[in-house]
């Protein structure tokens, strides 16, 4: 006889797909969602479904979108684009309500030791968007790691033929560590501080 | 304008009311739905209302159940009792294949503090299956905590007239923590030394 029956076990099994989630924790989870009204579970539900199905990237700056052009690429200063790695870089800058330019997401960043090179990221798109728009500056923004530096200085170097300023947050953001669990003052600062590269 | 599109927020909304979830992890889950196929969102978004819907309580013994009677109560010993608080419980007693007998889920403890009392638990539905039916042992395994104390003493004293053996799990368990997180030596052990009360 299996411990648990088939509708809880197949609910934990699905929790535990979350990043982060062991078997207890994914257990505790699905005795919340058994222990919802019908209509809280099928709101839960509804959310997963609906944010796969209405959540899609901005064909300019690859962020997500629930259209094919994003808010801030509709709205902001086109002529400043901060290239970051992830759409939940974004989050981090946009929190700091300091930043007026647009994004572009990388959806990655250069990693030859796991396969990843300058194809399988954004950065052609990013060469595409200087080359035809009216760009003053690119602030490259991934994460002060070894593979960020490295894309920062690759896309860099790429940028050079286009007379465009080239800058980097400034070194206020801890080596080694993730943008997004930056606190926002150092991440701030460093938006602040950012130098030509 | 809003740091989150629409349907992401509702969905670190939903993740929010998970237990111990805060706002960045329900955003690291709800990164994570985006990333995966349509498919497998669909799958998670399935799990959670085919959970909530499938899984009723078993009429004898108050455990989830995909049918009236569960599975235990169909196929096992029914003359011996083991009293627990929740079906979380049942699960923590299972996992050590010790046990023969069936349970009865209380679905609390008497907590007078918090406005708990006896008829707002399934103490009632305890007293008639001892008797109507052939009982010889009912085992008291409430948590080991000052409520869980008093409703094991509660009940012990409500089933006296029966002349049923009416034990308690022995107390290897540390006072204080909960059945869901004892280690299953401790808990075996706690099974196998039982003491009448």
């Amino acid at each position: 006889m299996e411990v648990f029956i088939e509708p809880i076990g197949r609910l934990i099994n699905e929790f535990s797909k979350l990043p982060g989630v062991g078997k207890k924790t994914a257990q505790r989870y699905a005795y919340k969602i058994i222990n919802m009204s019908e209509q809280e579970a099928r709101d839960f539900a509804d959310a997963i479904v609906g944010a796969k199905r209405k959540v899609r990237f901005c064909k300019i700056c690859g962020n997500f979108s629930e259209e094919d052009t994003c808010e801030i690429c509709k709205q902001r200063d086109p002529s400043v684009i901060c290239v970051v790695k992830e759409p939940k870089d974004v989050i981090a800058l946009e929190k700091l309500h300091e930043f007026k330019g647009v994004y572009h997401v990388l959806h990655g960043v250069l990693d030859p030791m796991n396969g990843v090179s300058a194809n399988d990221i954004r950065i052609h798109e990013l060469l595409l968007r200087v080359q035809e728009g009216d760009v003053k500056e690119v602030i490259m923004a991934t994460n002060p790691d070894v593979e960020g530096e490295a894309t920062a200085m690759y896309i860099a170097k790429l940028l050079k033929p286009f007379e465009v300023k080239v800058t980097r947050l400034s070194r206020g953001i801890p080596i080694g560590s993730e943008l997004e669990y930056t606190d926002e003052v150092t991440l701030a600062r460093a938006l602040i501080e950012r130098k030509e590269i």
